[in-house]
């Protein structure tokens, strides 16, 4: 598992690259939904992509300091790093929370 | 010139794409900061890049929405489209105007 930035460490480039992805930018707004901060699995989003595309972006997810991920055996746990980004970055939640629909 | 979408049209995938290039991010940090909105060409910027390479970045940043371009002849004007982002996406801006340093 890849090392993940510390809060100081976190960058705006590589946060923005993470969520300009739909599909990563769903598992964050999943994330941000939840406010109990529960430990999801990388599948219980249900991403439309096959299991090496998901792996990748969960890798992108992590190195750009969004997600805190674990090992558990034969699947890992994923959790928003919902204080950090929002001392690093106040705002950006916010606006991920209330993206427009499509009009 | 290639189309700029209306305010409803703007999304937030293409907007994290165009800001997520640090060029393109100072561009916009660059016309974030001078409250008084006036026109810039887009070589006032200074990006240390090639004329085709500017122009691409130019190109996403109008294609996203962030930018409203007109043609002045032999160059042309760039203006920031302040109160179309910040009705879409408010505190987009004010996130990119307090972007942290590097430590």
């Amino acid at each position: 598992m890849s090392i993940e930035p510390t809060t100081d460490e976190l960058e705006l480039g590589p946060v923005l690259t993470a969520l300009a992805d739909p599909h990563r930018r769903r598992v964050i707004q999943d994330l941000i939904e939840d406010s109990t901060g529960a430990e999801r699995t990388c599948t219980s989003f249900g991403l439309p992509v096959s299991k090496s595309t998901r792996s990748h972006h969960f890798k992108v997810l992590r190195e750009a300091g969004l997600v805190h991920q674990v090992d558990r055996g034969n699947m890992s746990g994923v959790t928003l790093r919902r204080e950090e980004i929002e001392s690093r970055f106040p705002g950006l939640l916010e606006l991920l929370r209330s993206e427009p629909v499509e009009p």
